[in-house]
């Protein structure tokens, strides 16, 4: 069962939780860019996700240029943006190793 | 050392070699779409890809939506296509699985 779609004040709630990443309204998306030093560090890092992605069953959209990597997270099934996206993206960060702000 | 840009008349050329890439001129690079059966599918190409990459020292430019993956193929440093951008497009081409045209 795909989680529904998260209401505006709950995407603003969950942004707390998660540095770097913006709201795209017109997308109904989660953006965030990562920049890493070469092609090998971006690429182990997209690996990590891959996995992670996998077993959740829910992928990002996302754009490698070298060093960097441009994510747009989304729930295509729902039409918006749902606590799966949310997930990933505390995933991402996680694997990313940027801590969360919700310890803040 | 780096090669040389490739004349409009060299990539034109080798584009013959090269079944699904299109020239877009705007941007200097070469373009295809690869569609697979899922995620993983598409994952298992990219992951070999990287390798190959990683080899040549030069890299795509890619975008990938769940089974797609949208590539840009162009030599930055020379701003413009070269002989690098071409041996990727075969070798991705050639790890999708699709033949080139050269043998017909």
């Amino acid at each position: 069962m795909r989680p529904e779609k998260l209401a505006a004040k709950e995407i603003k709630e969950s942004l707390k939780q998660l540095p770097g990443w913006r709201l795209e309204e017109a997308r109904y998306s989660l953006h965030r860019s990562f920049v890493f030093n070469d092609f090998g560090e971006a690429w182990r890092f997209m690996e990590s996700v891959a996995e992670v992605a996998e077993k959740m069953d829910h992928h990002p959209d996302w754009f490698n240029s070298y060093n960097k990597v441009e994510v747009q997270l989304t729930t295509h099934d729902r039409g918006g943006i749902t606590q799966l996206d949310v997930d990933l993206a505390l995933a991402m960060n996680a694997l990313a190793g940027i801590k969360s702000d919700i310890e803040a």
